[in-house]
């Protein structure tokens, strides 16, 4: 009864595009129901640059409305202001108090000289330090997010065992200085029937699933037996049946102590046949493995 | 010996309500013993305003504590405050000097001139950063804190597979945008005896309890063949027999790097009989499939 | 080869005390060697009114310090202070700069005035926004902390079941309101030989391991079959066999979305002869079972 | 097909040298490709003093930097700082003011008089509080991060059992005061083949592979059986095949409730022919085990 599908879905009314993405994400969008806006998840997965602009946008739209505040009252219960001369020196004396205060600065030249301007400067204080207090928070959850960063060969290839097996092959490397253990590999092959667009899966058999460590390189090796669905395939084959090979890791990050996972996939058109791996790493003068992440891409013919 | 009770209990002196609420909660509670209540835990889980409600309120109430502190030592100690012009203005004076102490703004045009408000304020300040390290990690935490928004179909139904197996089903969806992965699940029903108030389980053997992945929805089948403690079961033996589905789902959080837990239930008034699940995602023009949350909860007659 | 030994030892010079604690500690100390004072785990450890005491004995200490070192340099470098009035009042004058300074609250009325105390007040400012960032994570540390708080029957009993089998019987509830799911309990035997002081283990196999979920109580039996190692063993037996039964727990806390451990154990003279334990639940009004933590420990003779 | 090689590699140009330093780090480096160099973990995982030293020089530079620019827009801007009195005094009069500024003390007796210098130290504020928001979530990181301190006996040594059977041993302690639980070991044997420098593993079965619990030092054995791969090798063979035995180690601290690792090799001229071990704790008086982490290294001969 129960099929191999991973989760993925076996019936769609059209072909869809891959189904994983070199960014380990699924071609899913989600629509309608309760479905949440996670900011915390936002914040959390945004690039640095513009994670700063949402900070630096966050905090500058805080203090203009304060300084609006301010100036709605009247610059005269902020004693210390210059004389008005004019609306954008106003504004500017009243942005730079209200900074003062949102930051906890407050150096005391100009000061809330009134109950309204007490009670807004009160008000912005406390909302300047919870502000800095979830900036901490999401500073050390950006920070402290564990991520492995595989680095997969750009393409799969099709190689040949010493005893004329065909095999599946490719490689990954960890780009972080991370300790990643016990790594473990599952492949799985996609494939879109032409005439019903069902997907059908199947789960690739590995010569090794496992590594206990992983400081070089992996070359993760599914040979094409009799017993293999790529058996007596050829590259018109993948083409037709729009092959994808999914592939999950999952390890242990040593240095922080926690599960780590990555996704990717090959499409048939990042296959390369008839291929071998050139070794990425050598040993310099102090006995030490030298790995060079450039190389894990290299590939040779077969000749 | 050892009987299916998942550890909700066997024998109770009356009829209980369901075990599992659709939040994932039991219906017990607790007295006596050295049972604690756990602030920490009340403020993590707790929805957003009420925490902001208890944030302001905690706030308020230590500034106008220590208002209260100064106002008692006299105001003649803190220079800088107007001459007194009655208890609301001095209390106001008192209280805004406060809060510059507390979220350490400390303008400076009120100041601690005496001893006694030089040792308050010292205190103050103290208790100010400390209160906003605590806040700090509360609000941390409550944005750190993992929990899977698995959205459940309303209803369960009884549907029938092609080759007319009677089946029961019900349909899940991650509400979140984070990845699950490694979804497992495991189904129990229980059954009250009419006479004793006797609670029995069995587990329901599903036609897949595990999907590697889960970017779409996620129909849990179990089908019911003779050896089925559901086979041959009509709806009057559900609500005689107090049925109740019991769900329980475990995942990896691959967005947070943490397992997730979510529970639910379906009593007998929950089930739908005789119906099938409508698809709740299509393929849209550029390959990309798309979840409509709302449809999750579509059935139609079995016809 | 290999025997049951838990991890805890065989061979003694002398007669040991139980090996394990009520509150799951091992009787055992270490010295020598490479061993490090935790200084992050004894501040996450300890019970909240002696860390408050910490931290404010800390405070102190740091700004006496820098009071100090104002003091040294002389109260003409901080211009605003009154003038010297003996050296109570210079201390706590410059006490209060002091701390005015380290929690930067920083009124101003009192300011460094000179290169030397410029210098000084820069490094106590940066000292203090560190010791409260230091603050902000040991305060987080210590709240998110997972910890089971099982609560334990006083006494392990040796009850019998309907068909007259005898058993070994004890009873565990949750104190806390956190959700504990997938709880395991393992349970050994220790013995000390009389003569050779040597000690020896035994698993207890029991009706039932594992429950999925833990919302009341639980309890937890081991049949003294004849195969079981307590066979036909009386009271004299276990008190001179020094007999102990170690507890080990584990589960999963789905509030916090982490996996606690605690332990425990019986000695002989904790174990009571020919008792069963009273249900320590019922069902109220409302059909929610109540379960009171007081009566987990009660028990009534098998009459 | 798949050989033992735990990911180390197996063919290599050279002779390498140790796979696994003592601190458990491999000889490997990695160089191209998109590596990252991850300055989170770097400041996580350096000592404290360097890390000290960082901070230290960090807040140096952003004032320093900080300052400058209040003097290029020149000291009329800053209202409160004393007559020029040389670049060095200025600089110092500007470094002030920028490190109040930073920290947030803001005394206000120098303060920010024009649009210049108010648009500075506004933006100064807010690095500043951001700068603390790091800090205070590097601190938290580098205490929180969980590292096993297994101590680890100097040597192996090849002793000797009652029956006559020779065995490999080596002793470990847990340093630290934390409690770890469900300890695993895994122990390989590396030799590379003199002449083609070629890597070949075997997995050396233990004696006892899991302790439940860790309170004193664990003795791991292999015997070398005739199944044994070391079976009928001497010391010379051990030199000549360049011995290492690989170590891994996996357990629970109970403390932070993380798993924790560990992985340690011996090479053949760190192994003692010949020895046992003298034990390393002892009962006082009290019934307490006591264990001594310098007597964890002591061997003597088997006479």
């Amino acid at each position: 009864m129960a099929t191999l599908d991973p989760g993925i879905g076996e019936k769609f009314s059209r072909r869809t595009k891959r189904a994983i993405n070199h960014d380990g994400t699924f071609n899913v969008r989600r629509r309608g129901g309760p479905h949440r806006h996670d900011s915390y998840q936002w914040l959390i997965q945004m690039q640095w640059w513009p994670f700063i602009g949402v900070v630096v946008a966050f905090f500058t739209v805080l203090n203009v409305a304060f300084a609006g505040a301010y100036l709605v009252l009247g610059l005269d219960d902020l004693p210390g202001v210059a004389a008005p001369r004019g609306w954008w020196q106003d504004f500017l004396s009243a942005l730079f108090f209200s900074i003062q205060t949102f930051t906890s600065v407050g150096y005391g030249h100009v000061y809330p000289g009134s109950n309204g301007s007490g009670f807004i400067s009160s008000v912005e204080a406390l909302v300047g330090v919870l502000t800095f207090a979830l900036a901490t928070g999401l500073l050390y959850g950006r920070f402290s997010r564990p991520t492995a960063r595989i680095h997969f060969s750009h393409t799969a290839i099709i190689s040949r065992r010493p005893d004329g097996t065909p095999c599946l092959q490719f490689r990954i490397a960890n780009q972080r200085n991370n300790t990643l253990i016990n790594l473990q590999a599952r492949v799985l092959l996609k494939t879109i029937d032409p005439g019903t667009n069902n997907q059908t899966y199947a789960f690739l058999p590995l010569e090794r699933s496992e590594v206990s460590f992983f400081p070089l390189s992996w070359t993760i090796v599914h040979d094409i037996t009799p017993e293999s669905p790529l058996h007596a395939r050829t590259a018109e084959d993948y083409a037709r049946l729009d092959v994808e090979i999914l592939i999950q890791l999952k390890g242990y990050d040593d240095t922080f102590a926690q599960e780590v996972h990555a996704r990717n996939s090959y499409t048939h058109d990042e296959i390369e046949w008839h291929r071998r791996f050139i070794r990425a790493y050598e040993v310099d003068d102090d006995g030490i493995a030298v790995l060079d992440l450039d190389q894990l891409h290299l590939t040779e013919s077969l000749g």
